[in-house]
Parts: structure tokens; C-alpha cells; sequence
């Protein structure tokens, strides 16, 4: 049993991590911190895991968890980047489903994150935990950068455009939907059911924190700069990402996108690219580590609209993190991660 | 392995079915029927079904389901009773997610539901679904009524009240509010979106057919007649019923509510009595086979106040069915339904 | 004109005083408070009001308030009740959306509200502002205690049984349920539509503030004491107010229970009796100042089931304190107030 | 008083335009008919109009509607276009809510909806109800076009800039969402709140009808042939529309976006350009006639974001009609329309 623990476990990535480790069958929860809430039952803030977990909120220091094998942060930015070494030192890996290490240029990630980083010369160890890219890099790693919601979402939607050179790299449009559980749970009155129920917005449409992230990994996978505009929308929903992706084929010949997708997600077992003409509903891999996948090209004209779907809490999130534990650890990718989505 | 049909997989109760049933260690899916659908890959329909069911729809006759060592009714009400006979006579187990067996006096039945009862005999022989009640007699059955939405949750609610004997019987009160998948997947006006989404109502004021069900329930464990009064509301929700539950205290007296919930329920694996002052939330048992309860004295005047949660489909159908199918086939009663609540 | 003060504009019920005053053909919205906010325009935090309210929030100073002739507190308990005397001195006419004089006994309201009451000699004078109850002494009036939402509701649904005499008040139920917007505009993580949405709750089952003031005014219209339990619970929408009330039939024989509330409420202008047999529906009386009822005696038991829904927002608050503003000052009552209910 | 019918009162605009006419001042509903509920009070249908609106549904014959001065067609497409000349003929004036007389062309109008258009040559003196656009030629008119709820919102988002030639027109993006009153009141499975609720899709890439509505009405306004990727998606909310766009600057040189439209929609009634930075929200412009619009150039790229926001049910259907009506019979163009947007 790996001895796993969680530093702030009271967010939604937190308690979403807790349910799935709580019946995964290799991982026994060693710890789980919340400054706030240390020393009260996790289950007495969460009783949805009453009889799964058996654990006490606990102080986050390195003395305990040091005795992990494997810690995740499900903490805001800037904490994992300030506790990192000395539990590295200690043979402790590290899976962080925050911002700090996904991007790889320290004066990137201060641009964005409004702060220097903390140690830039891990950033360069660091490996960003995308599997359906990473896989073999993660299996080695000791420090993972889980990828963002929206980021995973958009990336897994236009990786094979990009790797195939299909598209016009300077203009790409990634219109992105989110409901609100990616916000977290803090008491901020823009996510009160009363201003974000039963109403629709973008924001952030000025440059929001995943854009750097996301054209990191496409120019990665092109070799050369992309052009990217996106836009994310808060939907009146508490789970589910849907990307909804534009680019310019570089050719009006025919081209078999469907075989593409289907040839390049083969073997993965959880991104699900939909038989042709589909619209995937996020409902369908709500609570499940799945991506499903159509690819669209409408009239048969230059433009490819590619739809993309996952839950943010989970393969966006707390189930990318430990389908990249199980990576880090020689497990079956898979184990404690197969679950049907709940419908309806 | 456990070769299992369900008739009428189109349904919401048929589809959670085969969400909990593809997962279960010890359950083969051998077919999944639906008149209209037939020939239809089932994943076509539900694609959260993709990769964990691989079957497709077929016609629902005798000759395919005889073939099965169980077979679910995940149908609209009067259909099992038409095959129960012919299925059991071929040594199937059947369990009957709709209404057909519930009622062990077949003119309460014609009285309710509006046709004579097709099986009158089997009425006798059918076990009433509830394990907490009835365990021992559901491990012996060949047929099971599984118990309706409203009524697993209402029951569990004033049992430990009624078998103790400490309240008044003639004057109960149901209050209950369901999500709205406990209208199932048909096409109707009233549950649109438009039209139950953003708004509460209550309906069936004058008699809903679960109020025969419950008293039925009720005075098994009373030894007497019981007045109920039962309304049912519809929530703008999907899964979820909240059973808000009044009773007269016969004494005045202090007694100790909480320790008889916890005393009637201790050891009960799908039932979960919430410390003292707790107000379940159905969002914590979301898509898990969990009844969560809390007992209240308001003011610690006369009337008791019990809550009780449950997500309709796990617990309040298909859960349920499969834990009365663990019992039968003498399986560890949890085996395939250990799942956390999917909050948030 | 009248020219009208809100103290406290920036919450739920100050925005929708706004939303009705801004088009009421005589009031003038002459100031507009909020200590957080000063200096900013209103339409800048609600863009609602862009082109209908053309004012800046200002500190809510009794210099500003005194030039009104009436102020509207639509703020959190225990501030009306400190800057009352003062503005009343300066014969200005006071209506308290909020707790401060709803409760006549001064004891009962330290109780409830765990402080001293700042004024009681006022107490005596405050008018309960409920118009089909009050409505000659609410004209002469100059301070108002605008009733809460739940008891509203509950009110105008017990109140033609008990002023009849028809049923028991030893053991009255109200299961009454609210949309979120009743908890008002603070953060707070259990109002999070992370939280909040798709779940069902019960809350203050030991004991809620609304619970003194219904018993209070169903006592005056009874001359008696009145035993009432009283549980509130959350809906999973924005708007809206359903109260399903429970009471027992003295006699055994039939009676006109529709006749009987028909007659009640005859030329009640926001008040609306159902025909038999009806289940109202919140949405029919979303963002109008409308209560519908429905009376059922369900299989002509001894029990009497009411039904009573209304947004919580406008008959519940804001509508029913323009109601009172009416009636105060000579003007029609329905003036700026009639608006069919947004449906779907 | 204007005598005016509707045609398909039944419906979502049906019923949304009986709320505004109930209390239009110069409007008399004379009519309003319903094949299938013909003889059924209105009001008994739609509890939210009880004492608004005293009629009956009737059959939708001539006789009945060629008293009326205007007719509003509320129905399905393929009605207005049957029963047009013959109410045009009695002097009627005619408003189309449906799409009969929206596409000028009747190849297209052929090959969008499948059927041949059963009066071309009125196509021809059809008005597009787009007052923004068409002001003049509406007063003017006895046939209008009312345009469809995505193209109201597109195409005031995209006419700025397309009007001031400062974009690329062959590659115009239109990312669209929509609640779900947009797929009116018929009973569909995927209409159901189980399906649509906490969920979120695109639907109809292939091709939708209001790619052509819109693509004319840009072309128009452009002198020339448009690209444009039209995506809806379905929103889990009742009403609103949000339309995001995305546009080629010809230049990379800077320009006041803002000024342009400021100045564009300078004196419009219900076109509302919010200030620089904005992120319109659906819910502000809920039950009122309204578009409020905000434009971005992120990271001050060659990239024009448009975000516009309308009720579909109001600006983008039933209030826009109003509108139109009030234009066509010389009334101030507000009448009956001045609303605030219903928040929260």
C-alpha cells in the first residue's frame, strides 16, 4: 500500500482526490492537512466519505508528511513551490494539481502568477503530467505538474491537429465552458448560486492564466509559436469542461480527421474519441477520468470544430493526478480510476 | 459469474443498472432488452456506457432472458407481472424495479393501479426489497419487489419510531421532494427543463401510489393501522429525495432518539445514522446506495422530526436491486455498491 | 413624487426594491446606501439597472435620509432598529424589510436574536406589515416591520383556517422550502452553487427566527396559543418560496374549504386562490407580487394540506414593502406592482 | 386599443409575448388560438397570467383573426407562410416569430427547411424585424420577419465591425449558448431536465438554420460574401442566449473598438454597450428586451472578441416582435417594453 497524503484537503480537488483514493485498492491515506481545520474529522466536514475515510484534518508540516510516499497539493498557487524541496529531500513525490510547476520558463510563470518563483531550477525537473503526451517521462518522475482543467481539455482536443501539421498555428480559438466547482470552493460572491445559477458569462477574456499553459504544450508539440485566443465561460453547472475548438486546415483537400483522432487516442484509456457526427454532453463523464472527443468539420469547409469533454474534478483534476500516481508507481494506469460516468 | 438481464434498459433505472452492474466483480451483463431500441448498441444510446458495456439492445422475449440466472424489470408498471410466471418457471430469479409485487393485497393493488393484478399468487410469495426489514427472507426469494423511491427512504425514516412503539399512528406526515429522474426518461411536457427547472411544486396531493406502499410498510412493523399522510414534491434536481418526516411523541417524557436510530440501523452497511443535529444533505449520498438520517426534537416539545436522504436511483432502485441481488445469490451484500457520494 | 431611501442597496432585496421602485410612476429614488460601496454607481454593481437607475451609492447617513419621505431598510438585522428614532423625529416613514420590529414582545426578541432590542417602545408602534391582515393600520402607519418571507407564506395559508376555527393548534406543521436568494447576497460556502445547486436540505430544524413570528401572528388571528413545528429547507433555485402546511380538522364532516378560502381572499390583489385540486408551481409567481394557494383535504381525511407559494424576493420582501409604501401613502395599492410572473 | 391575435399561444413565445401584451397600454388581445386546446381558458394553462389575460384558446381560423390589426405568428415553421396572404388581403398586419419570411432567397429557404416556400413572392415585401438595422422600413411594413434569437444576438455582436469594414469576412467565428426554452415547448427526451440539466453540449455543427439568417444579414450589411462557423451549444439554464465572436482585424494598428460601438448603437433603446472590460452576464438582461454587448482585443492581438448577451425568449423572440409591432402602428418603440432585467 502506497502511503499517500493530501496538503489542503478541504477544496474541491481535495475531497474529490479523498474519493477516489478512498477506494482505490493501493493507496492507504496517511495523511490529509488543512491549516484551518486541523484536528476535526475530514468526514464530519464531508459526509459523503463517512465510512470510507478514517482520517483528522492535520497541521500540513513536512514532519508528517515525510513519512509519505507520495503527497499531492490540492492547494492554492504558491504552495506546493514552497514545500517542495525539503519533501523531495526526503524521497517524497510529488504530484501538485496547482499552477506552480506546469510552466517551464520562471519569468512565464511570474508574469502570470505575479510573484518570482520559488525554486525555478525544479520547474526544469518537473514534468507536466499529461499522460496522453508524458507518459513514459511521468513513470519516471518525481515531481508532476498535474496539468490544468481547462488545459487538459484543450490540449487532448488539438494535439493531433497540431502534430499532424494540419492547421494554421497562428490563429487558434479555444472557446471553453467550465461549471463552477472549478472555481473551488471559497466563499466569493460571484459563485453564489444566486448570481452563478440559471446565467451564462465569459470572463477572463482579457488573458487568463491557462493560455500561457495551454500554448506551452501545443508549441511544444508543433515546434514552433502558436497563436492562441481563448476564452473561458462559467456555465450554471457544478461539473464539467467543454472546449470547443476552431483552426484553419492549411488545405481544403479531404482529409480522414476522424481516422487522425481515432488512430492517435488508440490504446489510450481514457481519452474516447465518439463515432463521426457526435456531440459529447459533459454529463457523461461526470465523475468519471475521461475525456470524450468529436472532431467536426462543418460544410466540409477550411474550418475544423473539434468538441472536447471531461470533468474537471477528475480528469481535469484530482483523476489525472492519480492516473499519474499510478504511472509514478508502476501500477496498471487504470487502477481505482474505472467508473462510469454518472448519466443522467 | 452471474449471467443477468435487464428488461427495459432504456430507462433511468435501467441505465444505472448497467452503470452499477458493469463494474460488479461477480455480474456478466448476458442482455439488455428494450422493444424499441432493438439492435441498438446500448453505448450508442448512453455514452457513458462506452468501454464498460458491450452489448446492444435486443427484442424482451422469453427465450433470451430464460437464459439468465437473474433478470431485472427496470420497466414501466405491469410488465413484470406478465413474465414473472413463465421466467420462474424456468428457475429465473427475478427482481422487479417497478411496482407490480409491492402490494401484497391485490385489490389494493387494482385499486391504485387501475387494472387487476396479473398474478395474485405471486403476490404472496413476492419478498417486499427492504434488507433492513426483510434480509433474511430476500436471501431465500426467487422474487423481489424492490421497494419504490419514496417509499425506501420514508420507511428507514419512521422505522426505528414505529417498531418501538413511541409514537402516535393515526396522524404521520410525509413531506417528500424527489429530483426529477423519479419521472424516468419519458417524453413529457412537465419535465422539460423549461418547465421544472428554477421552480418547486408538490403533486399528487389527493393520493400518490406510494402512499399504499408505505403504510403497507408501516403497519407490518406497527401491528396496527397507520394514518399517513403522504405529499410528494418535484426539486430542480436530477438525483435526490429528501423525505422530511413528522410524528407525535406518545410521552412528553426525555427519550433517547438518537441512540434508537443508531441502535436500530448499527451494522446496516447502506444505512447511516448522522450525528445528533446533523441536516442530510442529498448531494453526499449523490450516486452511492446510502440512506442518510437525522432525528430531531425541535424545542424538545411533542412532535419528532426525522430527515432522510437517499439518491432515488442507487438506493431508492437500482442499488437497492443489486444489493437484494447480492443476498440472493449469496454474495457479500455490498459486493459491486462500495462508492463514495459524488459531492461536489 | 415620493422620494424614496434605501438603506442597505447592495443585497438581494435592496437590488429588487431598486428593480420596482425605478419604474413605480410615483417614487423617486433619492438615495441609495451602502457603506462598502460608496461612492460607486449602482448600475456599475448591478447592470441590470443600466438606464433605470441613475444614482451612486452613498453612506447611509441620517443627513441624506432625512430628506426623504420614506427609507426602506432592506439590511441585516439590528440596524433599523438604531437609526429609527432619529429619522422618525425627522417624519420620515419607515419601512424595515428586515426583523427589528416584527416581533411585539421584546423578551422574545432578545431571545431570537441574542441582543437587547435598541428601541422597544417603538415595538408597540410598528405595524406588521402584512396587507391582508393590517391593511387600515398600515395606512395610518409610519413605521413598518415588513414580514419575513417564510412567514408570509405560512400566514396567508394557515390564516383562513384558524380565523375560522376549524382545526387544532396544538400541532400545526409548516414544511416550508426557499430558494437560495433568501439567504441573501454574502459570501458564504454554503450558499456556493458548488453547495448549493443540485442538493436538497433541511436547515434550523431546532429552531429558525421565522418560527416566533409565525406563531405570533397566527396566535392574534386565533386569540389563543398556537403549537407549530416549523422546518425550512433549501431548493436548489434562485427565486421562490413554497410552504406545504399541514393541520388537523376538528370535525370529522365535510366542509367548503375551497369556498372558505375563496372567500377569504376575495378582492385581494396579490393574493390568489387556485381552483380545487391544484398544485401551484413557483415559477407562475416568479419576480410578481403574488401568492397562489391551494387547499386539498386529501382523501377526505381529517388532515387539510395547504399549499402557498410566492417569490421571496417581491411578496416576500421588496413587492410587499411597495405594497405597504402604497397603502402608507394614499396611492393605489397595486400601483408599480402589477407584473405577470415570469414563466418559463 | 390595437386589436392583435396570436397564433400558437401555446408556445414559449406564445406565452412570453401574452405576458408583455397583457400590459401593453395600447394593446387589446383579441385572439389567441391553439388547435389543441382550443375551448381552454388560457390562464388555466398558464397560472402566471390568472387575472392578466381573459381569454380562451379558439381556433386558429381567418374568421377570428382577420378582426385583428395585427396577428403575431408564435408557431412552428411552415404556418405563417400558409395562412400570410390571405390575412395580408384583409388588411392584417402580419409578424412572424418562426422563420417563414427570414431568408430572402427561396432556394435557400428550400434547402434550409426542406419544403418549398409556399408564398416566394412575399419574401420579397417580408421586413427582417431587426429594428437595429431595418428601423425605417419597419415602420413602413405589413409583413415582418422576426428574426431568429441566435442571429439577434450575432448579428448585433458582428455589425459594427463588419459595417465599419474593419474585419476579415471570410473566417468569422460565432460561438454560441442558449438555454433550453430556446428548443420551445415540445416533448423531447433530451429536452427533459434529466438530460439537459447540469450538462452542457454543443448540437448541430454540421449545420444549423440560423447560419444562412445570420450569414444574410452580415452579407447585407457587408456588400459581400461571409464566412461564418456557427456552433450552438445548450445551456442548463431556462432562458438566455450568449454569443461569443471572434473576428480578424485587417490592421494590427490600434483602434477604439469601444468608440465604434458606443457610436454604433448611440440612442438605441435596447442595445446596451457596456464599458471597456465588461463581461455581460445573461441573467441582467433576463425578462427584458434588451442586448448588452461588450468588446475585447485581447493582449491587444488581431483578434476582436464580441460578447453579447440577450432573453431568447425577449430581445430574441416575443419582445423584439413588440417591438416591431410598435414601430409598424407609429407608438413609441418602448411601449410596454421598458423592464428590468430580473436579477438574481
Amino acid at each position: 500500500m502506497i502511503k499517500a497524503g493530501i496538503v489542503g484537503g478541504t477544496g474541491y480537488t481535495g475531497v474529490e482526490l479523498l474519493r477516489i483514493l478512498a477506494l482505490h485498492p493501493q493507496v492507504q491515506i496517511h495523511a490529509v492537512t488543512s491549516r484551518a481545520d486541523a484536528g476535526k474529522r475530514v468526514d464530519a466536514m464531508y459526509p459523503n466519505l463517512r465510512g470510507y475515510v478514517d482520517a483528522v484534518f492535520t497541521e500540513p508540516g513536512v514532519e508528517t508528511l515525510k513519512e509519505c510516499e507520495v503527497v499531492f497539493f490540492a492547494t492554492p498557487n504558491g504552495t506546493a513551490m514552497r514545500m517542495a524541496r525539503e519533501l523531495l529531500g526526503q524521497g517524497v513525490k510529488l504530484i501538485d494539481l496547482a499552477a506552480d510547476f506546469r510552466l517551464q520558463d520562471p519569468a512565464v510563470w511570474e508574469q502570470w502568477y505575479g510573484e518570482p518563483h520559488a525554486c525555478p531550477d525544479l520547474l526544469a525537473e518537473a514534468v507536466y503530467g499529461l499522460p496522453e503526451v508524458n507518459r513514459e517521462r511521468i513513470r519516471a518522475a518525481r515531481l508532476i505538474a498535474n496539468p490544468g482543467c481547462y488545459p487538459t481539455a484543450t490540449q487532448l482536443g488539438f494535439l493531433p491537429l497540431v502534430e499532424a501539421g494540419l492547421i494554421r498555428l497562428d490563429n487558434l480559438i479555444a472557446d471553453a465552458k467550465s461549471g463552477v466547482s472549478g472555481a473551488g470552493r471559497k466563499a466569493e460572491i460571484p459563485m453564489l448560486m444566486s448570481e452563478a445559477g440559471e446565467s451564462f458569462k465569459a470572463y477572463g477574456v482579457a488573458g487568463h492564466r491557462h493560455l500561457p499553459e495551454i500554448r506551452q504544450g501545443l508549441e511544444h508539440a508543433a515546434g514552433q509559436p502558436v497563436g492562441l485566443t481563448f476564452v473561458p465561460h462559467l456555465v450554471p453547472m457544478i461539473r464539467g469542461i467543454h472546449a470547443t475548438l476552431y483552426a484553419q486546415l492549411l488545405s481544403s483537400e479531404a482529409c480522414d480527421l476522424q481516422g487522425l483522432y481515432e488512430a492517435r487516442y488508440l490504446g489510450e484509456p481514457f481519452v474516447d474519441v465518439l463515432p463521426t457526427g457526435s456531440h459529447p454532453d459533459t454529463r457523461n463523464v461526470r465523475a468519471s477520468n475521461r475525456c470524450q472527443i468529436a472532431v467536426h468539420r462543418p460544410q466540409g469547409g477550411d474550418t475544423v470544430v473539434v468538441l472536447a469533454v471531461e470533468d474537471n474534478l477528475v480528469k481535469g483534476a484530482a483523476g489525472q493526478a492519480v492516473q499519474n500516481m499510478n504511472l509514478m508507481f508502476g501500477l496498471e494506469e487504470t487502477l481505482g480510476l474505472r467508473a462510469v460516468g454518472v448519466y443522467p
